[in-house]
């Protein structure tokens, strides 16, 4: 028997990387890993979904990174279909359910340490008709299978019309999907602008290009019920002012972190709901807890505060810093700038760092620079537009955000203001960096430089109009 | 008459874009701006010139930023066809030549600030043969319109054949461009592999890749000779032990500074021959000189050394700092960290920071850790291959440097690190960056944070095993 045991909640890329890499640290002689997953499958990619149900990637098994019996040859005892569904620290053990087993008593398992990674539950605003079949969320695996199963059962007359409820990532990349599967598609959104992710003036592009791909794209738009037909079938989305018939319907509205089980147990919380934890992720005010992945809530570096992310690629970072700390090493999970790219057809949508919303709210004042420029030099074959706007705090000049909007070449110069940001450049500092450039990859001036420049003038003038400048 | 007068000697990127930034900033009451140009073109793109030659681009107007109409309409006295053939420092004079009149007398122009943007000359070892007719480099336009001419004029029979001499940048670039104006392409160089700006190991891939190009790729040979033909033209590149037919030779070795007239006017120089400069690309010792573009060095923010790098990105930056200080206002050109981009038809290549061997010249100390890994998520329909090596300095993990030679994507992807390089992080601190991830976009780890991950875990085990670390 092992010196310690490991308990894992949840088989997904947070509760899964931690596992694998507290393995690589500690043999099984010294650490016993137990992992418990309610669902069918492990640490796959739910950001996937989306072109697995658009038809552009086989799934779900490509979706899939490491199957149960990957994991099990590592020496990790994994018990699929198994719910836990109780958290107890003082004695600390978990309780847990055989869902195979429906009959089965409930058994408890003791832990030295504990990960949480409980992930994220999609949200399902409580509306009439919102459980009817025919309203379909993408959560999972699970969920892209009926989904891609309701499809196919809908196909093969008359082009059929589905409505996407959310015009965040979510929302627009299920868009692209149906719209690829031939689906007449309308995405609603309550917002002033899809993908609220972006400021409204930078929204306002992802919405003319929506409109120019074919999909009809309501703003504004409250939706008050999901309308179903004689058979108790969702077949129109109504909003307050219209209705939107619909062979199928879509729930893209984002994840809210799944912290039932953590709230039960009196760990801290955040605002969005999700765990609060340090630096190493281990939970705040736990020795032996830790938690990670969209259960968790993570630090901004720009704005200072903890916010919900639900990611993959932070998932597998937590997962790895939670697994050295319980393995005995060391490392730490910084925080976040807040990067996200996206893509609708050949529309390529990016941002990280604070919004005009978020940087007024926690407390910064900042100059805006929007600029038109090219991915590559003007008069290279394929060089396409895009509109790059960035934020940077007034008299400082430090950077705060940038968002992108364009065509191929666009979504990924993000990362250059990714690190930027993260190293807590000034624009004006931006303005020399040495990124590479040849005519067919960059104009001369890249068009990150460019903002850069423009905002650096803005920052400038920011400070000579103002009376405390002089 | 304006108070003071600006002397430009160059009118392609540096120069113009110093003049026109001076004009921004001081009127034509304040300041006169006299450019002199000895050839026919102003503020063009010389890195177009393999695309233009290759069919891919017009030339070459598209590849002129802007006209000598277009300057003189920003009220800037520009002279074409006019060399400076002499500066006289002490009494602030320059002394020129007008080429299109051959008969014209030597005319004297006096400066209050002079901008040195001289460029760079391509290098000519002095072979046998090398100035035959049937040898073209490509270093400006009138060059460019040379070699498409001669390429045209051979073009239409049997597959004609090209040799280029040398494979860095513009080697490979121009082996690319004559691929697809169907030439049968052989490069010489004489490194082990090619791309020297690149690790052999690294360059090895590009060879490989080249080959499978179809382009024949002759390494460690020393061309003795160009064998020329009965009536004089070249028609064959000569090593030390084969010879290499060729309907046409194409010169791919690079430039050097060009800094005749800065030498003869006392000007300090650095080991390659370029100007040195302070931080505000004003000449070392001078207070109203100034010097920027491709006959500067520039310093190397990772070595700690001045270098010479071409680079139109860079001779724009140059240029406007140059601008801003003749004008009154205040910027730096703080240095580089040795970006650099290309692609040899769908292979990109890139790297930024220093070598294996230039980061021992510098004194450092090293680990290296090199990955594979793809440009989208492995399932993702056009995830192409990509391999990123990186170096970081031993103990500290600070990066050094990175190369990437991959496919689609691969390319840009060295921004992060020439960021990162930037602001001095840590490869440890690379892992946790924030960047963007979607699966159209990357790998749920995208290849520069694996690469950083390998590097962080060579740092420790270098750690672990050397006396001084335990």
């Amino acid at each position: 028997m092992a010196a310690r045991r490991l308990v894992v909640i949840g088989g997904d890329a947070a509760g899964m990387s931690a596992a694998s890499q507290a393995r690589r640290f500690k043999g099984p002689d010294e650490l016993e890993i137990v992992a418990f997953e309610r669902g069918h499958f492990t640490s796959y990619s739910a950001c996937g979904i989306p072109y697995w149900v658009g038809g552009s990637v086989e799934g779900p098994d490509a979706l899939i990174a490491r199957t149960p019996e990957e994991h099990r040859e590592r020496a990790i005892d994994l018990r699929m279909r198994t719910e836990v569904t109780e958290i107890d620290l003082d004695r600390q053990r978990v309780r847990t359910r055989d869902l195979a087993a429906p009959g089965a008593t409930d058994a408890w398992t003791g832990f030295d340490d504990l990960v949480i990674a409980t992930g994220a539950r999609p949200i399902r605003p409580p509306l009439p008709g919102i459980d009817a079949p025919g309203v379909y969320g993408v959560q999972n695996l699970d969920d892209g299978q009926a989904l891609l199963d309701a499809l196919r059962a809908v196909e093969g007359g008359e082009q059929p019309r589905a409505v996407v409820v959310g015009a965040g990532y979510i929302g627009v990349e299920m868009a692209e999907a149906l719209v690829q599967r031939g689906y007449r598609v309308t995405v609603v959104d309550q917002a002033e602008q899809p993908m609220s992710t972006l400021d409204p003036d930078m929204g306002r592009l992802v919405y003319e290009a929506m409109c120019g791909l074919g999909i009809e794209t309501v703003r504004e738009a409250k939706v008050t019920e999901i309308r179903t037909d004689g058979e108790g079938r969702a077949c129109a989305v109504v909003t307050d002012d219209a209705e939107h018939p619909a062979d199928i319907v879509v729930l893209g509205l984002g994840v809210r972190p799944e912290t039932t089980l953590a709230r039960r147990a009196g760990l801290p919380l955040g605002e969005s709901g999700g765990l609060l934890t340090d630096l190493s992720m281990r939970v705040r005010g736990q020795d032996n807890v830790w938690a990670g992945g969209d259960c968790v809530e993570v630090l901004d570096l720009v704005s200072g505060r903890t916010r919900h992310i639900a990611l993959g690629t932070h998932a597998n970072k937590h997962g790895q810093v939670i697994g050295a700390g319980v393995g005995g090493g060391y490392a730490t999970f910084p925080g976040v700038v807040g990067t996200a790219v996206s893509k609708v057809c050949d529309l390529e949508i990016a941002r990280t760092g604070l919004l005009e919303q978020q940087a007024r709210s926690a407390g910064l004042q900042f100059v805006t620079a929007t600029i038109e420029s090219t991915s590559r030099a003007g008069y290279y074959p394929g060089a396409r537009p895009m509109t790059v706007k960035m934020l940077a705090e007034r008299r400082t000049g430090r950077l705060l955000g940038v968002q992108i909007v364009g065509r191929e070449g666009a979504g990924k110069r993000v990362d250059i203001a990714a690190v930027a940001l993260t190293a807590g450049m000034t624009v004006e500092q931006m303005t020399a960096l040495d990124l590479g450039y040849a005519p067919p990859f960059s104009p001369v001036w890249d068009p990150v430089l460019v903002a850069a420049r423009k905002a650096t003038a803005q920052v400038a003038r920011d400070v000579e109009h103002t009376a405390g400048g002089r």
